[in-house]
């Protein structure tokens, strides 16, 4: 005799949380037979007033007090949509230790504390599913989980946040500064009040830390990533890449096996034209990798909003509560071993540079020199028209050279008088 | 106490069944893990006898009545890889019948005996998985099985044929005819010798209909699709796309819902080129669609090829291993309310068309005249220069135009003495 019902709660009535409970209710009966089970939403968990209201008007049972969930037995599964890792944390937490399945959306939680959550998981003997961590509604998690087990995989390049890449999207197409294309972005709600987050590339970091654990099987501090984001770059540089240089550029998280270390850093990154990624435009994201027997993979879709989150949460749920009607037990894969870190030395790149300086004879000699001094050697130079004598653009793309020499070269070169600014160096995608 | 191995056989040791057998042996210990289960490679069963040969060769024990696998208690799952629907028909029928779970690649079989596959499924409980017979690696059978559960889905659009993806990405890139382009993929072995099947588009619309039942949940005949193939095109045709008009051409398989009907067909298509789609080239193959909840949603990659379609016949063994460890019994969703076939009257599209004219006045009044009495409306003229007389190319881009009046339109004008050949008709993506 197979369950008959699997009953479940949200935490969380935001937009995601709301997104959930209005397409669940429209879907219900589609989303019983693919489970094989009833589906009962027994209640949602909210604490702000004007939200509660808002679930009491849609006819939902609003409590304020999570505990109850968690007392309540006949409550298998508790979908985790708060976000951040305070209230968060502890609801996770609490739930698996009572033996309560989770599904959550909060990448900010499995990336800082993946150990712990799945150590309680597997105590228990309970499901996490956290689909809509990564990628909104692009179905990548279960890809990488369940679609690709038999490959080895070698290579990730995502462009995991939406933020970044509407604004580096409209700096290219419509010539604007980096500050217009983020008001535009924040106008249209794409963009945060602070956008530090995104714009730093943490968001990114978080992602990845998911996508390569997943990936590589192994365990990772988002720490151990180098992260930059896209503040540093100008529309010009977007411009002259596109322009001089036929590359998109785009804020990517990158995790490559380096023999037996990991490379994995997030950082922009210039795209040939013709790369699938180079299309990825606006508000969507995409995750490119590469498997020893698939070869290049794509995913592509809306990387966030509440409907696509909807239904990435909405095909955990799926998942799950068929396991639950078929009383399986989750399989547990070990992701603790700490994965060696590829270091500066052993990464190479072939590097856009724009330095600012002054104009005087003699400095692109200087800078040729110094490059040259580090190994690094130049494909081209291209001086841009100038409006000031003491601000003049030399753009510089080099053969392939060692991070940390390109690094060594830079932090030399920034120091000379003749450079005014600090220098801008974007990578380009091998 | 759960299962504690999953016996199963290979039957068809050709480019993929070797593909299968080396992957699995390579990746067995992951493979277990991730299925939580012992695995164990039976037999292959192969007729031929250089290929026989080759499996001993690999240490894999090789029959040649396949009939000994189904009577063999111990094996649950049968791969069934030998393509065709006449020996592998039987093969996964008998093998239905007799309790065994079958996994393949057969997307023949699946586009004219789906019904049959699954009513024997059914009776016997058993899972038919297939996630190789589309898009080769590419997981677009579990992204729409349990990546999307949630939503309706409204279309798809597929780059599914790998052949004709490259011969029409070659006459793009390299300015070669048709003839030139078969040609060489025939010599790297991206086409067959009797190209006809994928040329003409029916390779297409076989996955298609796989695509479209799973996504639509209906029965469908692959001759309710309507197919053209590429036969017909020009490298100048696909120079005049691009160059005049910014789109690149593209064999699509296409299943839109047009309220409570399906408007599904294959034929050659202009994309615009910033659209997803248009990035896809040589023999990668691209599934895009479209939810209510995520939204547009693309997947990228290898469609076809030994070890891309040994990657999604293995994830297809872990996933339906996994059950078979939890002792699940598969859900049989209803496909079988017929599809109500969107006529020709209630699709539109515009159009690209060539007329091939002899070089005399007032033949482009005549043709503006018949398609302004059918309804269609020009957006632009292009005459381009011409080296005979009797065949001047006059290129028409048209309005937003009913598909059954733009049939009448070119019967009609492909009948008139001044049209000397039978006109080209594209249609441009919506």
């Amino acid at each position: 005799m197979k369950k008959q019902v699997v009953r479940f709660s949200v935490i969380g009535y935001g937009t995601v949380g709301s997104g959930v409970t209005e397409v669940f209710r429209k879907r219900k009966s589609e989303l019983e037979k693919k489970a094989g089970v009833k589906l009962q939403l027994e209640c949602v968990c909210e604490l702000d007033g004007k939200k509660t209201r808002e679930a009491r008007r849609a006819k939902l049972k609003v409590i304020s007090d999570y505990k109850r969930i968690l007392d309540d037995e006949k409550i298998e599964i508790v979908i985790e949509l708060i976000g951040g890792v305070t209230a968060a944390k502890d609801i996770v937490f609490e739930a698996l230790e009572k033996g309560k399945h989770v599904i959550t959306a909060n990448k900010a939680l499995l990336a800082l504390y993946w150990d712990e959550i799945f150590k309680r998981a597997k105590k228990s003997g309970v499901y996490v599913f956290y689909e809509a961590s990564v990628g909104g509604g692009i179905p990548v998690i279960q890809a990488i989980k369940n679609g690709l087990p038999a490959n080895r995989i070698e290579a990730i390049y995502g462009i995991i946040n939406g933020t970044t890449n509407y604004i580096l999207s409209k700096m290219l197409e419509k010539k604007v500064t980096f500050q217009e294309a983020l008001k535009n972005a924040q106008e249209r709600g794409y963009a945060e009040a602070n956008p530090a987050f995104d714009i730093g590339g943490m968001d990114s970091a978080q992602k990845l830390v998911i996508l390569s654990r997943l990936s590589f099987l192994c365990s990772l501090d988002i720490r151990d990533i180098s992260v930059e984001g896209i503040e540093d770059i100008t529309h010009k540089d977007i411009e002259y890449a596109f322009e001089e240089f036929g590359y998109v550029t785009k804020l990517l998280g990158i995790a490559v096996r380096r023999g037996r270390a990991l490379d994995i850093r997030v950082h922009p990154c210039l795209i040939p034209k013709g790369h699938q990624l180079a299309a990825v435009n606006n508000v969507y994201n995409a995750i490119y990798l590469k498997g020893d027997a698939v070869g290049s993979l794509m995913l592509y879709g809306r990387g966030a909003g509440k409907l696509p989150t909807a239904s990435a949460v909405l095909s955990d749920l799926v998942s799950l509560s068929r396991n639950l009607r078929n009383e399986n037990r989750p399989i547990h894969l070990d992701y603790g071993k700490k994965a060696r870190i590829a270091g500066p030395d052993s990464i190479f790149s072939r590097y856009y540079i724009r330095f600012t300086t002054i104009d005087q004879p003699g400095v692109l000699a200087k800078i040729a020199s110094v490059l040259g001094d580090n190994s690094i050697s130049i494909a081209s130079v291209i001086q841009k028209d100038y409006t000031s004598r003491n601000a003049v653009p030399i753009i510089i793309m080099t053969h392939e050279a060692r991070e940390s020499s390109m690094k060594k070269a830079i932090g030399a070169l920034d120091r000379m008088s003749e450079i005014r600014k600090r220098s801008v160096c974007i990578r380009v995608l091998e």
